[in-house]
C-alpha cells in the first residue's frame, strides 16, 4: 500500500538522505575543511539527479518554487533572525540599507542594461531578448542569496563588521528584488509602459519592505505575549516562536509583503522578551530544533539545486551565459566600490580595500534565483534564462566560496576577536553608550545613540510590563543556587556581626537588603545602575571567555557555558573554604 | 494572495489554536481538576463545529482519516513507547496480551452477535443490516484507544500494575483491530465466505503483530547504530530519533502492519542506546519535543473529534445506538471478569475487584473508531453506524473520563507510590532478579527471569558494542564534575597516607584503582557488579526521590532532578568541608 503513505514516506526519506549525507562529509575531518558543506550537497545532488536521469531517461523533478518559499526558506531565515547580533546590525543598519537597496538596484540596472548591450550583437543571435526581459533576468540574478552567504560565511571567521555587512545585505535585499522581480513581470504583460507604473513600483518598495518588518514585529510582540500565560504547560512554550514566526512569514506573503523581512524582524523582536519568559529548557528547545531545521532545510536545498540542474530545461548560449557571469562580477565590484566610497566619507571606521574585496567576492548566489527563475511566466528564452541562472549559481558557490576561505588567508583580513569582551570592555561599552547619548541629546543631534536610549527607556518603561511575566524571572539554575548560597553566606556574617566587609561585595549587597544596615548607600547609587552592573560582573565572574556573538549554523552558542559556571562555582568554593 | 499559502496557513493556524486553548484550560486552575483535558478540546471543537455550521449552512470538514493515521497518530505512539515503563510491561506482558488479544476478540464477536441479535427485532426497522455488518462496526467500536486512554489515566494516578495493564492494551490491541477490521471488510465485499478465509485470517493477525515489532525493532536498531556517527554534527541528532521512527510507522504501514506496533517496538529498542550515544541538550531536546508534539496532536485529535461530531451525517435510531453502549460497558465489564478470573489463577499478584472494575470502566474508546467508521465502504447504514460511533465516543470520554477519578476516590484504589525505590529496594531487586535466573535455570524452567538474564547478556555482549560509541558515556556534567573532586579528593588522601580508610568510600574505589593498594579486594569482588553497586549508590546519594517512572504528557520526568543533584552536592561540600 506504497502510494497512501507516498507523500510523508518521500518527505522523510529526503530527509534522512541529506542528515546521512552531512554524517558522511563529517565522518572525513579534512573534506568540509576544505571544500565548503554546500558544494559537497549540490555535488551529492548532481549525483542522484544523474541517476535518476539514467534510469528514468527523462528529467529529474525540479525543486517546487513552492515548497522552497513555503517550507524551506522560512527555517533558515528563521534561525539567522533569531541568532543574529543584534549590536552590530543595528551599528551598520545604514550601510547595510545602502548596500541591500541602493546596491541591488544598481546591480539589477547594470547587468539588465549591458545584457541587453550584448543582446543587440548580432552575432549571438539573441536579438528577440527585449530590454525589460533582460531587466527581469537581471532582477532574479543580482541578489546576493542569504542561504548560500551563511552556509559560507560561517566557516571563514572574518571580523563580525564584514560578516554582518554582507550577511545583513543578503537578508535584507529580499524587498527589492521581490518588488523589482514583480514590477517587470508585470511589465513584461503589460502593452504599455507609462510613468505612472514607475512611481508605483518606487513606491512599492517601501510599502513592501515596511510593512514586512510591521507584521513581523506584530506577530513578535504577540508572541511574547502569548509565552506570559505558559507558566503551568511549558512543553508548549517552543511551539509558540515557531508557530508566531511562521505566520508571519505567510502572512507577509498573503499581502505581497516581504516575508523575509517579516521572519526576521519577529525573530529579532520577540527574542529577548521569549528568553526571559520560558523555562530554561524550552529555551534549549527552542535553539537546538532551529539549528536543526535550518541546517536541514540548506542540506535539502543544495541537493536539490544540484537535482534540479540535471535535465533537459537548459538552452546553451555561450555568449549570452559567459556575459551574465562577468557583468554579475564586475557590476557587483563597482557596485561595492561606489557605495563604499560614500560610507566612508561619512564613517571614522572605514571599511577599507581588503573588506570591500571580500564584500564583493562575497556575493554568492542560490537557491532563491533558481526558484524564481522556474517561476518566470512560459516564453521562448525561458530555458536559456535557466542556464544562465545555474551557471551563475554553480560558479559563484563553487569558485568563489571554494576560494574565499585561501583568499581571506592570503589577504589576511582582519578575524573575528575570539574570547568574549571582558567586564571592563563590557563597562566602557555601556558607559560611552549613555554618554553619546546624552552629548546627541544635548546637541540636538538625534544620531543612533539617542534614538537606542529612547527605545531602550521605551522597553523597560511599556513593553517589558506588558510582555514580561512578573514574578518569574528565569536565570539558569546554577546562577540561583549560587545566588542563595551567597545570601546564606550574607546571613551567617550578618549573624556575628562581621557587617563592616559588605559594601565591597556587590552579590551581598543586591541580593540581601533587608540585613543591610546602611541603607543610605543604597539611596545615593542608582538601583537599577546597580543591578546593570551586578549582572556583568556575576556574568563575568567566572570566566566564561569562550561565549562570542558568533553566528554558526552547526552550534549553539555557549554550549559549555553552564558546566562550566557550575565547574568555577565549585572549584572556588572549594578553596575558599 | 491567499490560496498560495493556504496549506501551510490553515495547519499553523489549527496548531494555533489548539495550542492557545491549552493555554486558555490552565489559565483557570480549577477547571483541569475537575473536568479532563479531552472533554473541555471536544468541547471547544463542538463550539467551534457549531459555528462553521451556522456560517457556512454545511457541514463542517470532517477529520481526514489519512490525516489522522499519518500524522496525528504517529507522535502520541511514539511518545507512549519511548516513555513507556519498561520494567512493569514487560512483567506483566502476558495479561496485556490476554487483554488485548483474547479481550478484544470477545469484545468483538460479543457485541457484534449481541447487536445482530438487537437488529432481528422488527419493531427496530435494523433487518436491513446482516451479521457480517454488524462484526465489521463492532471490530472498529471494540478496541480502547490508547490517545484517550492516556490522557484520562495520566491525570487519576492509580498504581502502575493497573496503569500498564489498562495502556499496554491499548496499544497492543491495534494488531486485532487492523486485522479484524480489515478481514471484516473484505469479508463483506466478497460473495461467499470460505472456512480457508478465516483461518488465513487467524494467521494473519501473526503476520501483523509479529511484523510489527520486527520492522520496528529494525528501525530502532539503525537508528541506535546511526547516532554512534553524530559525534561532529550534534544539532541532528534529534532528528534521526524522529526520522527513523516515523519511518518505521510508515514501512509497517505500506506491508499493512500495524505500525501502532512498530512505533512502540522502535521507540523502546532504540531508547537505552540513542539515550547513551547523544548529548544530554539532544536528549532534552528529544525529550522536550516528543511531549510538544504528542501534546499538539492529542489536542488537534479532540478538537477535530469535536468539531467532526457536528453535522448532517448521522442517521439516528434510539434503539441500535443506546444498545451499542450498553452492550460496549457489558461485554468490556464481562470480559475482564473472565479473562482476569484465568490470570489469577496463575499469578501470586492477583488483579484485586477494584483494580478489575476500573481496568472494565477505562476501556475508553476515542479517535482511532472515529477514523476507522468514516473509512467504512459506502453502504446504506453508514450514517448509523457514523452516529452510534460518535455517541460511544462521547459518553466514553465524557461520562466514564469524569467520573473515573471520584470512583478512584471512592473505591480508594491503590495508587501510585509518590517517592522511587530506595538504594535497598533497588539492590534487592536486582539480586532478586539474578536469584530468580539461577533457580528458573537450575530447575530448567525457563520462564521470564531466565529470558531476561538471556537478554542482558546478549545485550552487553554483542548489542551494546555494535550499537554504542566507545569512548563516550555522557553522563550529566554535573556527576563527571564530581567524580572528578572525588577522584582529586581520593588523591589528596592518598598522598597523606590516610589510605585505611579507603575500601569503605565506594566512589573512591571505583575511580581510583590506580591508587589503591590492596588489589586483592578487587579480585575478590566481580568488578562489573561493583560497577553497577556504585552507580546505583552514586545515583542514589543525594536523595533524589521525585523521579519516578511516572508516564505523564505533559511534563518531563526528572525536570528537577540535575538542579537537585548540584544543590544537595554543594550543600554537603559546604557542611563537610
Amino acid at each position: 500500500d506504497y502510494q497512501h503513505v507516498q507523500v510523508p514516506f518521500e518527505i522523510t526519506l529526503w530527509i534522512m538522505l541529506a542528515s546521512l549525507a552531512k554524517i558522511g562529509f563529517h565522518l572525513y575531518n579534512k573534506l568540509p575543511s576544505v571544500v565548503p558543506e554546500s558544494c559537497l550537497l549540490i555535488f551529492v545532488g548532481l549525483i542522484m539527479g544523474g541517476i535518476i536521469y539514467g534510469f528514468n531517461d527523462k528529467s529529474p523533478p525540479v525543486m517546487d518554487s513552492d515548497i522552497f518559499f513555503l517550507y524551506l526558506l522560512p527555517p533558515i531565515v528563521l534561525d539567522a533572525g533569531y541568532f543574529m547580533p543584534s549590536r552590530p546590525f543595528f551599528e551598520n543598519m545604514g550601510t547595510i540599507l545602502l548596500y541591500a537597496v541602493v546596491g541591488t538596484v544598481w546591480n539589477v540596472f547594470g547587468i539588465g542594461v549591458s545584457l541587453y548591450g550584448i543582446c543587440q550583437v548580432k552575432a549571438f543571435l539573441l536579438q528577440d531578448i527585449s530590454l525589460l526581459h533582460n531587466l527581469l533576468f537581471s532582477s532574479l540574478i543580482a541578489a546576493v542569496d542569504p542561504v548560500a552567504v551563511l552556509s559560507v560565511f560561517e566557516e571563514i571567521h572574518v571580523n563580525e563588521k564584514l560578516h554582518i555587512l554582507v550577511f545583513g545585505e543578503s537578508l535584507l535585499n529580499d524587498a527589492v528584488t521581490v518588488v523589482l522581480y514583480k514590477l517587470f513581470r508585470s511589465f513584461c504583460e503589460m502593452p504599455t509602459i507609462k510613468g505612472v507604473d514607475v512611481f508605483a513600483g518606487v513606491g512599492k518598495f517601501f510599502v513592501v519592505g515596511l510593512g514586512g518588518v510591521l507584521v513581523g514585529l506584530t506577530f513578535g510582540m504577540t508572541a511574547a505575549f502569548t509565552t506570559r500565560f505558559t507558566k503551568d504547560i511549558r512543553v508548549i512554550e517552543p511551539l509558540f516562536v515557531f508557530l508566531y514566526s511562521y505566520l508571519s512569514y505567510l502572512t507577509a506573503e498573503i499581502f505581497h509583503l516581504s516575508g523575509i523581512m517579516a521572519i526576521v524582524a519577529c525573530a529579532m523582536g520577540m527574542k529577548r522578551y521569549v528568553e526571559a519568559n520560558i523555562s530554561l529548557k524550552s529555551h534549549t528547545t527552542v535553539k537546538y530544533f532551529m539549528k536543526m531545521w535550518s541546517s536541514v532545510s540548506e542540506t535539502l536545498i543544495f541537493i536539490f539545486l544540484g537535482v534540479s540542474t540535471i535535465g533537459e530545461n537548459h538552452e546553451w548560449n555561450w555568449p549570452y551565459i559567459c556575459f551574465t557571469v562577468i557583468f554579475c562580477l564586475v557590476w557587483r565590484a563597482l557596485g561595492v566600490l561606489v557605495l563604499t566610497f560614500f560610507v566612508n566619507r561619512f564613517h571614522v571606521n572605514t571599511i577599507t580595500g581588503k573588506d570591500q574585496f571580500i564584500i564583493a567576492y562575497g556575493g554568492l548566489r542560490g537557491a532563491i534565483c533558481f526558484s524564481l527563475v522556474f517561476l518566470l511566466p512560459e516564453f521562448r528564452r525561458k530555458k536559456l534564462f535557466i542556464a544562465a541562472t545555474t551557471v551563475v549559481i554553480l560558479f559563484t558557490v563553487f569558485v568563489q566560496g571554494m576560494t574565499i576561505r585561501p583568499l581571506v588567508d592570503l589577504l589576511a583580513v582582519k578575524r573575528k576577536r575570539e574570547s568574549a569582551p571582558t567586564v571592563g570592555e563590557q563597562i566602557h561599552i555601556r558607559f560611552l553608550d549613555h554618554l553619546l547619548a546624552g552629548i546627541e541629546d544635548i546637541s540636538g543631534h538625534w544620531g543612533q545613540y539617542y534614538w537606542k536610549d529612547k527605545l531602550e527607556y521605551f522597553n523597560s518603561k511599556y513593553l517589558q510590563k506588558l510582555l514580561l511575566r512578573e514574578h518569574n524571572q528565569p536565570k539558569s539554575s546554577i546562577v540561583l543556587l549560587y545566588e542563595k548560597l551567597e545570601r546564606k553566606h550574607a546571613m551567617e556574617l550578618a549573624e556575628t556581626g562581621q557587617l563592616g566587609h559588605v559594601p565591597a561585595h556587590p552579590s551581598f549587597l543586591g541580593n540581601d537588603r533587608t540585613v543591610l544596615t546602611d541603607k543610605n548607600l543604597e539611596d545615593t547609587l542608582n538601583l537599577d545602575a546597580l543591578e546593570h552592573l551586578q549582572e556583568i560582573l556575576a556574568r563575568n565572574l567566572y570566566r566564561i571567555r569562550r561565549m562570542g556573538p558568533a553566528y554558526n549554523r552547526h552550534t549553539l552558542p555557549g554550549d559549555s557555558e553552564h558546566v562550566e559556571h557550575a565547574q568555577e562555582i565549585l572549584i572556588l568554593r572549594h578553596k575558599n573554604l
